[in-house]
This record gives structure tokens, sequence and C-alpha cells, in this order.
């Protein structure tokens, strides 16, 4: 991730949670009271975000010193020490809720990650993640997919063209939005192209698109129109796959599975502060 | 929701998303090409945040034109519409994904909030947040839980003071604790002890504190502890309950029931654009 | 404070003060020449925000060094040192004023407090302060009064409920008003009312809202209301009173009397910088 | 005042006051609620900064109607009606406070501006201000400067050079100081010198400075150092002159006399809103 | 482009050099007067960035008018009209000196871009940009190439990888820093590879990498690599071509030509603001 | 520069560039993989902006070690060593576009500053800038102009006034345009006037304004009515000087001719990163 980009969303976090001042910390604790906390896994899961811990409590004090135990990507079972955190108790205790919040989310979607990826059970094919993610969070989230063996899809509308039955639709044909985009943008901008039926697969082909997309569509179904495309070009299945469903897309034979759950119904990992 | 800060961050979400540029609603759709879809639930649910279709679309392109069907803390079932946008093509389909991803968490949010006062039945007991939520989105999320039925909590380490078990033991008692933090705040701030123990209950009813949470007890011993706080002092369960046990803090008496759940592990309620 | 606001805030003073370049300090003296200058009281009375110091010159260079003399809270009488800054001569100087304009107007208002403070003469009412604050500097100003001996009533809209007479006007009565607060808003939030009749005061109290403001009024009807308000409820007397009134409330009995000259009329304590 | 400028000022003014939301307002006023109130003085003095009633209203709701009865610099006696507010009554009460707070302020400087302006009794002499202005408020105290009668000296330390007596140490002359100040500065810049005695002004009048101030002295001082200095270069008396003693300095001569007390040192006018 | 992007800079580019007010226009012209103005071109070119006219005024004052004489891409020869705006002076002179700067720098880009593809004299050769643009004015730069008839490389490091020879240096081959690069990366990112030798351009072809750029090669030698790759893989030549050499590339047969001098070196088009 | 809106630029330039990662560097190299890297000259010329390297570079990772082996003004040839990187390699590169397009612009204007100054041959005429810089970089292309030698015109709209026809137009005459903006304006502000005929050079003369400009005129015309000005004015000749032109005026006798070409139409001097 770009730290510039990083510390300023981590600072907004910190302002949203602490304000004017933590009224609590404060009036409890001398601000020269020196101590040390862990932050501690309660569940069983894929840990992501570790970095989080240092970055944010540096924003705080300069001077508070975080050890990591783990590391992203690590399994992590209830127990176990993620971080130690030595400095002011004040400040540990400010910053504690911003670094679980975020800690406890990234995991939670590196873990589902982790999971999906295990129901494929080798395969060449790469789970992937899509645009559906919380507002504000997406490179967070995009971050903790990797963390979890997943692979990351366009991170925007600026950084890949995905051409939809809408677009198709307003242009006449797949082919003329296909080639209309293409008048118009330069090398290093991908064409995907969702499809919804064999003609559909047969014409992004012709088209020499750079991915095709089998929208909504059974395994079977996937599997024999991922016969129709050569290897020049990429497949990826999508649309109200689940958890409970990839394993039956296991030997579709695409390059890509892409999972809107992973971001938008995230469930946290359960961890927590403690040992001040 | 304050409306400038509301409207900043919108902008920030539009921004994450569309980066440079939409690569394919500008080549594709001439500027001046309008049109209307709509915003259709595909669950079953409530509905949270009509507005942010609004606020978001204007930001775009303050000519763009919204008709709202369902207001906040509706319910919907699939198929319903939820608004009718009308304005240019290119800024409908731009705006699409911030909106969704926007509604649907907040959607998700009310959604369970609702349930989990259904589950306790007309009691007088209310359903409220935590800060457990979601880094950056909390004046969105606490929003989400007033539409379905709920209430907010403290919003920050500002507006509030929370006194937990670190925080006694390092003054010595809780008596001391609350003692400490009254002789420096002023008289708008409420002052909550978090109890472990039946004795923890008593010395917070002498010492006259705001609020008492009952922290992960089960329910016969909240109710226990219940019965000895005067009712000038308001009663709160917490830690570890989730849609699956509310149902047995029905009648333990309490005045309210905390749930990290609701914010900390949302599932996206399911809505789509259509009709372009 | 919240060490990232005040940050924020003391960068955006710097640059309103240097804009594009200091051009005297950088045209006569070279950036190595290093020197040290002290901060010294020129008048007498209490001292507030002597951590900026260190932390508006911390934002223009990391290497500068500052020893503090006294602490928030401390008598000065004339000539005595504040505070020593050691470092580059241009940086000393080109952050002297915005230290100076934060240092006087805290250190004004802190001494305002603690006379006002000193006027009620170890009685137990508290001294507190409103939000008619100069707009951008609540967190400063709130802290410089607690400087002085005085209490932070609410921050700001979003901390707290002040029930005044237009929303009785519109709700029909104050208990109708309470009410409609109470049906709304969740265990955090404290509900004050603002009273100008004898039977308001007692409906306040039947109420049960936390706090009522006898308003307007003179010492002798204060303290006949106070005597109608049980202890469980807070007591506040303001409008109008200035340090030369606030004496003859000293007997009222209230726990509380604010004062909004303490922040909208600030008479800055006269400090200087010495011997560069 | 540069629009942009002043419009992000006043959005962070109404984030500081409101926060995530005005708790009172919103629960008692539905929003659609529509009323009118008006600004009112209860003070007598000069009047400034009422655009900043429509600028302040709009951030909040671009529907909100102000109607103007003052405009800046005119007198106001208790009971006047300064504007006329007409739209939503949450917004109103809402965004009250912010827009009391600033106007208030506004309107203190312009009555003491105005009144140094008398005492001087029509000579030719112009009352100027200095940087010792409230942080973050310099654009508003400037203004309002104007507004009661004054001119407006440097705005920071980069729109003209002030030499003092450090740099003079520094440089070993007045005239190497400004020797050196000259070489690098290009034709828009004008180098004041603050001088302390009679050499220093001869000194001043050989190096040919734009300004001279004379920093300190008596008027009868004043007056005879000032006859040394020919037309062409503009003379300014300054320091520790209140409006106490500036009637004492109406005959010295120069050309401006600048007062810190204008804007370090704040009587808030007294303005209310009334009418809802 | 962005619009909330775009504005966001505009408004940055007004703040910069309006400051904290137009001295001059502000005490010339009288708030309420209003007329009109015309920008003309003064020299022949092609003009980009005819929609920041309207954007960069309506930021200061939203009554102003732009009624626009010619689009971006347009021809325009000395005397020609480019847009006529309507509304008060004041704020017609203080926005000037933005706008111009502004479209005279994105129209001397869209001229040298014309001049570059009119030199290629309809080959099917592209003309596209680099990274090499001026701080802070990508956006601005890359959609003026456009204007020109150019093409947009990637956007930063964000959106498309390329593979130097460094990265391959510190890999050990050009296919193992291909093989590392594609093990990490999702669906939509291009991966282009700077090629020195024919031994690399071979081993890019087998790699499948998707653009292969030929760096810094006389036309001859790319005409002979280019033969080597087959059509499914982009080619770019790149490194020192200007406007005086790439007629010398017009029969080499790649699809890209890239030149830094689009942006780096850009020669304004002169235009001017008359007839107020 | 001021340090604090400096390094607010420069973080935004990054922003740009990296977005939301640097999809390269980060898949090749490993975090810890330390090296070091050389800027270097390849063309002749005036460096300018070295200390934006360690600038950047800081933005990024302050462990990183920069030794500058040129400093601001200083001459370079090619293959010159400017800069020694020591870091992270993954850090280097990232940084090394933003740094390459700052320094290579500053660099670019420091040269034609320094060129143009050389064509006058130690006259005592001042060569200065315009405000005809490109959008958002007037601090960093003002300092490089005084890097070559130049000197700095006024920074914006607010720091000094310039008087032109269409102001005179509006107020009847140049006298009374001059002698209204006088009556608004403080002591530090200088006022400009341009001319177009002896007459109006006259007149400004009479009305002792501070600098006069002699508008698009030949170097004989400029000589001429440079006879008129007393020396207590300042002269500046102006408007479509160019390189190739400005030795013509050499002997016009003028204290200063500023260039427009300077900043908008800059050269980028070559420079490079190497040596990794």
């Amino acid at each position: 991730m770009n730290p510039i980009q990083l510390n300023k969303q981590l600072e907004q976090f910190l302002l949203e949670d602490i304000g004017t001042n933590d009224l609590t910390a404060t009036t409890i604790f001398p601000v020269d009271e020196v101590g040390e906390a862990i932050f501690l896994a309660k569940a069983t899961g894929i840990v992501a975000g570790v970095a989080m811990i240092q970055a944010t409590y540096q924003s705080l004090d300069p001077t508070i010193h975080v050890v990591l135990h783990k590391k992203d990507g690590d399994h992590v079972t209830p127990g176990e020490v993620i971080a130690k955190v030595i400095g002011p108790i004040q400040v540990i205790l400010t910053g504690e809720r911003v670094v679980l919040n975020l800690l406890q989310h990234m995991s939670g979607i590196a873990t589902m990650t982790y999971d999906a990826v295990q129901r494929l059970q080798n395969t060449d094919i790469r789970v992937c993640d899509t645009r559906k993610t919380t507002p504000g969070l997406r490179i967070f989230e995009k971050y903790a997919v990797t963390c979890g063996g997943g692979f990351n899809h366009r991170f925007g509308l600026y950084d890949g063209v995905m051409i939809k039955d809408n677009h198709i639709a307003f242009c006449g044909s797949l082919e003329k939005a296909i080639d209309q985009v293409r008048r118009k943008l330069g090398p290093m901008v991908k064409i995907e192209v969702e499809t919804e039926s064999k003609e559909q697969v047969v014409a992004a082909v012709e088209a020499e698109c750079d991915i095709i997309m089998f929208d909504n569509q059974t395994p079977e179904i996937v599997a024999e129109w991922n016969e129709l495309v050569p290897h020049t070009i990429t497949t990826e299945a999508s649309g109200n796959i689940t958890l409970k469903t990839i394993a039956n897309y296991r030997y579709c034979g695409v390059d890509f599975i892409s999972l809107g759950c992973l971001t938008h119904s995230v469930h946290a990992l359960d961890i927590s502060l403690g040992g001040i």
C-alpha cells in the first residue's frame, strides 16, 4: 500500500474515534504512565493488516513501540499473540479500538478469502475480489484479500474497462462496444467483457478482448463456454458465487473466480487487547 | 447527519472508485445521452441511506434527478423499487457502484438491527450499537442502526466516559476511578461503568454513576444484578450477545442491550441498479 | 487534546502567517545560524498552552529543542521565563508570532477563568464555559478554561442536548420536548433544559432531565429555584454573568456557573520572545 | 475576501460545532418545518461580517434565504435588526451559534477600530492592524478592521519585510540589514524598519526604506522623529498604543498608528437570534 | 476527467493565485459591476481545456456565464474567439490568470501532440504520452494529449506494470521478472517490458507479456525488432523521440510511439482575455 | 520555501503518481532490499530544487538517506552527479519519477533564467518572473527563478497591486485609479501601473506610484520613457520579451525586465537516475 495514502486514512480513522479528546484515558492515566499490552487472537483465522498496529500508534505518538509476533497471511488460533505494544498506557488505550476495528475487519476478509481458496483444492483457478467493497476502505480490503491468498481485480473505474449488457445494448453489439472503447484508449488498459450467452462468448473471442467473464452461470455452462476461449484470453467466472458454491466451480477451467462476498459481507475475526 | 461531513465523505468515496476517470462509461456513452434507471431491492429487509442516492449523484452532477419510492426504515421485498434516477447515463453508471456499496451496507445494518429488535418482542429493552464500527463509516453505520429501530451508544471517545477493568485496576477501586473522572469533567458527560461482579455493581450504584453495564453475563445474572440498580441509573447488557442469543435476554429488565455484530459483521442487503 | 487534530490546526495557523515564505528571516539569517530565545511573561496571570510551543516549532523543524520552565496552570509574573527555544534562528523567528498569538490567547482565557474561580472563594460551585467560543479555536479555548480551574460544558451540538424556549414552544410543553428527545436518543446523552420560570423548573424536575439551567436570573431567584431541585439533577446558572457579578452568585447553591465571556471576550496575556 | 478560502473556513467552523449531528434540533423539529428568525443587535456598535450569515447558512442548506437589513460598517443600536433568515427551522438553529460567534467577534473588532478612529478626530492619521491576530481568523479579523474604518498592515510574513532589532544586530547595522534584504527581493516587496533611536531613524531615511516605524515611543518623540522623515517614506507609530492612549498621538504627524489590541483583545459585540 | 478531482484542483489553483484577496480588482470595481470579456487565440494551434473556463469561474461565482465558441481539439488561429464570459467584472478579472495559465498550458500540449500526429501522416501508429508530466497536473496534461489526437499511456505506478533493466537485473532474467510479477497480480493489469536487445525482445515474446517497448533505438532497429513480435502483443517505440525525429519512425510498424516532450517541455499557446 | 506548504504539495505529487500502489517495484523487490542510486545530469544547465530529493523521499520513508553533491544554482554538465540516494530500492524506484519530474522542471527554469541574466551582461537590470506560472507550482517555479539569478515579481493577486488598462478605463483616468486604490489599502502594498503611452508615464510619475511598467514597447521607447521617471520609482519593461530579444533591452536603463516565458514555456533539463 502507498504509505502516504495509508497514513492519511489512518489519521481520519483516529479523528473519527477520538474527536476532541479521549475523556476516559486522559482523566484516568497520567501522561507518563508507561505499560505494555498484547493484541491476541480469540478465534481461528488468517491475520491481515499487522502493519496497521504500528502505523496507527505512530500517528498518535512516535515513541510507541510495537513488536510483531505474526505477519500478514499467518494462521492464528485463539490465544495466540499477534503483537505487543509498549508505550504510554494512555496512548495504548486511546488507539485500541481503531486498531482492533481495522485489524478484525481485514483479518475477517483474509480468513474468508483463505477459506475460498482452500475450497478450490489447489487447482490453478485464482480467487479474486470485486469493486463491491466498503466505501473508503478499498485499499485495506483489497490488500487483505491478497493476505488470504486471493488476487485483486481492478481497483476502480480508472484502471480497466468492463463492458456490460447496457454498454452493449447502447452500442448495438458487443463488437461495436469493444471497437468504440479501443479507438479511444491507450496501450495499458485491459478490456473485459461480461457475457451471458454462448454467442457473446464467441463474439468476445473474435473481438480479441483481454478478459471474458461468464456472468451468473452454472459450473457446467462455465466449463462449456470456457472451452471456446483460446488461452491468450483470460477467463473469469462471476455472479453470486459464494463460499458455499465455489467448490462446484473447482473444475470449470477458468483463470479466475471473483467473489463479491469477500468484501461486502465481512465477518470480523475476533481479536482483543489484553495484558494492561 | 451533518450535511457538510456527509458530503465530504461521499466525495472521498467517489474519488476512491472513479479515480482519474471512468474509462468505460466515458468512452461508451456521449456526455449528453440522458436516461433513467431504478435502484431495486433483490432481497427482503429494511432500507437505510436512501438520501445517499441523491447526495452522491449531486456531487457528480447537480442536474441529476432522484425520485425516492422508499424512505429510511421501510421494509422492502425482492423486486421493489427504492428509487428512480433520471439524468446523463454516463453519470448514472459512474456513480452506481458507490451508491450501491453504501446503500447495501447501510441497509444490511438496518436489517440486522430490525431483526434484533423483533427478537425482543416489544419489551422496553432498547437495542444499541457500540464503537465496533468499520473505520471511517461511523456516522453512516450509527445512522443505519437507528433506521432499523436501534439506538446509538456514544459516538467516540469524546462524548462519554466508559470505565473498564484496567482503569479500575490502575485507580485501585471502582469508586476511586469514578471519583477521579468526576473531579475533571464538566456537567454534560455521562459516566458508564463496566461491571463483572455483584460487588462492582453495588459499588457503581453507590458511586452514583450514570450507566452500569453488565459485561459478558448470562441472562439470569443480568436479571439478578439489574435488580440491584435504582431506576435513576441506566443499565446495559453487553458482551458477545448476538442475533442468536438476544432473545434469551428478553426478560432481563435492562434498559439497553448493545450488539457489536450490528456493525462489525455486516451482511450487505442485495440491491441492484436496473432498467437502463 | 487529540494530538492529530491539534497538529493539523497548528499547521493551518503556520500556513496562515508564513504563506509562501518568511521574507525577512530567510533573507537575513543563514539556514544554519543557530541560537536560542526565551518566551517570557510581561504581565501577571495563568499560563496555558505551553505544549503549543514545542508542537508548533516541531511542525516547522523537527530538530528544534524546547525546554519548558512553566507548565499549564502555573502563575506567572512579569519577567518570568515560560520556555527556552534552541535551534535555527530563522525558524525561531518564523514561528514566533503564531506561538505568541496562541499562547497569549490561551493564557488570557486561563487568567480570566482563574479570576472567576477565585471570586467564588472555594465554594463548591464550578465555573464552566459555553459554546460562545472563537470559531475554529474551540479545543484550544476549552482546554485553556481547564488550565484556569474551570470545567467544560458540551463541546458542540453533538455531545449533549440543550432544550431552549423555542424547542419548548414548538413541542407544546417542556415535558413533551423532553419526551420527544428521549424517544430518539441513546443512553450516553445528557439532556439539559433552560428554565425561565418556577413552573418550568418544577416541570423539568418531574421530567427527570439531567441538568437544569436557570437562565438570566438574579442570585436570589437562582437560590430559590435551586432548592426545588433534588441532588440527582445537576443545576447551572447562566446568562450575562460576568467577572463583575459572579461573586454575587457565590451562595446560590448551584453546581455550575457558566460564563460566555471567558471565550468571547478574551484579553490576551502579554508574553514576548526575547534574548535572540 | 477570497470566496473559496472563506467557504472552506466556514465549513470548518460548522464542523467544529455540529460534529456528527445537532442532537437537539434534529430530534425536536421535523426536516420540513419552515420558519424565520432575525439577527438583532443587543448593544451599540459597528457591524461587520454580515455576508457570513448567508455564506454560513448556504453551506448547510442552499435553499435557505437571508435578507440583510444592515451592511458592513453600519452603526447598530440595541434592538435593531441586522438580518432576517427564512428556511427550515432545524437549519436556522443548527447554524445559529457559528454565525453569532463569528458576527459578534468581527463586529467587536469593527467597533473597537471605529472607536480608535474617532479618537483621532479626522486627522489624516490612519489606524491599522498588526499580525497579533487570533490564529486561523486573520482574513476575518483584518476585514473587520476595514469595516471599522481601519487599514490593513501586512497579512503575514510573506507580503512585506519588517526589519527589527535582532535582524539589525545580526547584520551589524541597519544599513547592512536593508542592503542584504534588497539584494534578494523583487520589485513588489516593501521594506519597513523598526526604529528605537533617532540615529536609527536617520539611518533608515538614508537607506531609503519604504516605511519607518517608531516603536514604543511617546507622542512627543514620535512627533520629533517624524519630522526627520521625507514624505516619500511612510511613517508608523506602534507599540503599546491602546484606545486609552491613542488620542495623545493625534498630532504626532505619522501616516499610520497600528494597534495590536484591535485583534488580540476583542470584546464581542452582543448580537442574538430571535423571533423563531 | 473526474469532476470531483477536477474541481478540487481548480480550487487549489485559484487559492494559489488569489490568496487572501485580489487587491486590485476589489478596490477598483464595485461588486455589482457586470460586464463581458472574451478569451481569444493569439497564435495558431489546437485548443484544449475549454471546460476549465466554466469550471474555474463557477468555483468563484456560480452566477457567472460562459459561452463556448470552440470545443476541445478545435484548430484556432490568431484573433479567433474561444469563449465569452459574462458576469461581475471583478470576478472575471480575478479568475483571468488561472484560466489563462491552464488553458495556455493544455493547448500548448494539444498543439504539440497534433503536430506529432501529423508528422506520422496517417499511418496506424498512435502517439502516446509518458509519466514525464508536470507534478500535480497529470490529469490535465493527459487529457490535453487526447485533445491533440494522442493516446494515454499508464496514469501512474498503480495502473500498469513496466519492467525495466534494473528489475531484470535483480531477478536474474527477463523471464523471471515477468514470472514474479505475474504470480502476484490480478487479471486486469498489463505488463510492459522495456527491451534493449534482440535477445530481450525474443524473451519478452516467449514470456507472452502484453506490451514490448523498444527503448532508445533507431527507426531501422525498431522496424527489425517489431517483425519479431506477433500481433497479439502491442509494440511501442520510446526514448528521446522528438518532434524533429518522429517522422523517421513513420514506417517502423509499431503500435505506439511515446513522447516525453509532450508534457515535460510544453510551449504555452498564446491566448489572452480581451474586450472588457 | 515554507516547509509545511512544500511538504503538503510533495505528498500530493507522490499520491498522483503512486496512487494505490507501485505495482512493479513492490512485486519485484523485497521490502528490505537496500541499495543506492545517483541522480545525474544529462545536459548542461543550472540545477534547482535539490532539497526536493530529500523532502520527497522522506515523505515516503524517513529512513532513506540523501547526499547532495550539488546545491541550487550550481552549473552541471552531462555526467555530473547531483545527489546520491541510499535506502530500500523499492522506495528509491517508487519516488524516482516524481523527483525527476520536479527537479527537471525546476532546473529547466533556472537554466533559462540564468541564460536571460547572462544576455544582459552584468548591467544593473534584474530579470524577474511573472504570474504566468504553471497552476499549482508557483512556489517551486518562483524559487527556481531565483536559483538562476532572477528575482520574484508578486506571488499573486494578494501581495501587490497592478493597475492595467481596463482599470484605468473604468476609473476614468490613471490618477483616479491610483487614488481609489490608495484610499483603501494599507501601508505595505506597492502599486504598479502598466503604461502604454508617454502621457501615462508622466501621469504615473505625478501620482507617485511605486513601480511603472512599460508594456510591450521597443528598447528605444523603453529607454526614452525610463528617463522620465525619478529614481525613487522602480521601472520595469515587460511584454513579449524573450531570450531572443532580451539582449536588445540591455541598455534601456530599467530596474527590472520581466519574462513570462521563464515559467510558461519551460524546457525540462535532462536528469536521470542511474546506478541501481
